[in-house]
């Protein structure tokens, strides 16, 4: 509901949601220093583990952080508030609510994937439906890159870096010691992560040669074909399999070959575990021995946590995590009264970035997934996604060749 | 056999074996830069894939490489000449010999562990007892830092540096969302690396909370014990947990669980392989669910070929892994036959290194292994152990806490 009369006089709350990243706290920091110049804000606080923390009353008081503090969270990855893989529904809402009230919270920030946006969306309608004033907004974050209306989203381009940086040195290792190598990448449902792989590319015969996302039906003996023309000529093969790859019905290849537990949203867990990875190479190892010979040398790594911590984050992520923090916060005080932020391209080259509101509902819960433009045949990815992610990554190293 | 006229001309050859790490380019640049300026030494060849490619006369000329060429080497992890994992016998040594006297190859570098120093000592008895005179040089490299005579080995420092850096996002992602996660951490004998996971320790209660080396026994009841016992205290735990860990009887943990191929040594593979960390993490799943209630969060990463050669090495590796490759190639014109480079570590703060001649024989084919005084308990490394380690990795960095 809205006030007619300025900016709502209050407290303000700021949460981390899902899966950390890199960058996540690089937009707590930039919604702190957009709020803590605002007279109309009154003490800044952090939910402990997202909004069980805040219907615990369990906070942090971000209210006199020092400068040096958010310097050091800039580059410090992962949930520094701590993180949640609760997904509220309307009763838990009621509760969230209740903890605003309560604490005279009027200022709602939300940072995490769309499942977050979905809890600020419901937040958002409960304190209407209540007369409550309070200002919702949705922060954007996934390494997944899956989050409608935005270009891209902070945290997947430091977790493209890393994919990239990974398999531009696997690739070199690989060179050195001829064999099959599975990288198995993350990403459930939308396949942006292990499309970065092909970044690593320098010269013709460069890795990964073959490249699997969830957005093309994957078919093993497709697969075992691929692989063996591959191996045929360069007498070795980089693969990047994303975990989240599925037959033509949509099953799922991993939960297929894994009996494992299943999360709040009855997903079957992927990451944390080298089953996927250890199951494709020994389908390769025994598909691909000739008769008679030795199998070929097959090596799995699952890139695990890894590809969402790692503390070399790329400097335009941290700048746009940061921004978009930022930009919620100014705008919350400014008359709009609830949304998502979402991360704009203006420009290809130079490489330029804005940001604009966008509606909750045009998040929530929905996922984005690779549009057919970014790909190419069955196993690999286009020129036209290379050209998109390039300016995301920051610098990658150059190799010399003997 | 030594010539008392001088250096012998003749042309030289250099080859990289075995696992690549992320410096084993700088020892081959420092070999390079040490015989360029050396009138004695006519042209400088690579050997293709080590040994195997020096027998079938498969060179790179690295006579006239461009500095620039040189300088990017420094920073290209893995072999950029083609590492083997072949283990000459003395037959396979007479081929090498026969390959050195066809292309006038005085001058022998080999770049590797253990195995390619028993690789030189082999060759050079051959040369002696043949009377062709040809200065064979071993230059340590393994992430494994487990070469007799080293205070530590090139490579091993950038390996620790990947292996602390990824504990330390990893252990404040697990802090996000709090669990039990398994890192597992290559050393099939050694425990060097995995003790490096401890250099992420910064405040009280910061991971990795459990450190299991091949040098302690295992016990899996005492694992999930030790697990049980974090858990309880903090909610969470991280555990490095070497690949080569072994129970009482010296049978390997890892073989135990997996059924894999053995390479040319008769080793079981154990990295490229989620097998052991996926294998732990349900032994835990299942111990540690209370009666009746839901099995704890456990995840493991196997963090895999990354961690020899994801480029972010270690700037001291770097300069010593150029400065043991340039030391040999210096000394092999002066007068000194045959022999392996060792690091010696001249003083502690601020930290001092040199090198030094020691006798083939003294490396080839031998093992170190973590001495007491780094050990503490079944569980945990000493202080002494991280205070040797500290200064190798470079700068590690700084994480905000809130």
């Amino acid at each position: 509901m809205a006030s007619d009369t300025g900016p709502i006089k209050g407290n303000a709350v700021i949460g981390q949601s899902g899966g950390p990243t890199a960058v996540i706290n690089a937009s707590l920091v930039g919604a702190i220093k957009g709020l803590r110049n605002n007279d109309a804000v009154g003490s800044i606080l952090g939910m402990r583990h997202g909004v069980r923390g805040l219907t615990q009353d369990n906070f942090a008081d971000l209210t006199n952080i020092e400068d040096q503090t958010l310097d050091q969270l800039l580059r410090t990855p992962s949930a520094a508030l701590g993180s949640t893989r609760d997904k509220p529904d309307r009763d838990y809402c009621k509760r969230i609510l209740q903890a605003c009230e309560r604490h005279n919270i009027r200022y709602f920030f939300y940072i995490g994937g769309n499942d977050s946006s979905d809890t600020c969306r419901i937040v958002n309608e409960l304190s209407n439906e209540e007369g409550y004033e309070l200002r919702c907004f949705h922060i954007p974050k996934t390494v997944d890159n899956d989050l409608m209306t935005n270009d891209h989203t902070p945290g997947f381009p430091s977790a493209a870096r890393f994919v990239a940086k990974a398999h531009m040195a696997d690739s070199r290792d690989n060179a050195s010691i001829p064999g099959i190598k599975i990288n198995i990448v993350m990403g459930r449902h939308a396949g942006f992560l292990t499309a970065a792989s092909a970044l690593a590319r320098r010269d013709a015969d460069d890795g990964p040669h073959l490249v699997y996302v969830p957005e093309t039906a994957f078919d093993l003996e497709r697969f075992v074909d691929d692989v063996a023309k591959v191996y045929d000529r360069l007498g070795r093969c980089q693969i990047a399999v994303s975990e989240g790859i599925q037959d033509k019905d949509g099953q799922s290849i991993g939960a297929m070959l894994i009996q494992g537990e299943t999360d709040a949203h009855g997903n079957v867990q992927l990451s944390g575990s080298g089953a996927l990875g250890d199951q494709l190479a020994n389908v390769l190892k025994t598909r691909l021995t000739p008769s008679g010979g030795k199998p070929p040398r097959v090596r799995a790594d699952t890139l695990g946590y890894l590809q969402r911590c790692y503390p070399d984050a790329s400097p335009i992520d941290i700048s746009e995590a940061q921004g978009a923090g930022q930009y919620a916060a100014e705008i919350a005080s400014k008359g709009d009264l609830d949304g998502s932020i979402s991360i704009v391209r203006l420009n290809d080259e130079p490489y330029e970035a804005g940001f604009r509101r966008v509606e909750l509902s045009d998040v929530a819960a929905k996922t984005k997934h690779m549009p057919d433009e970014f790909l190419k045949g069955t196993n690999d990815v286009s020129e036209a996604f290379l050209d998109y992610c390039r300016p995301l990554v920051g610098e990658l190293p150059t190799f010399a060749r003997l």
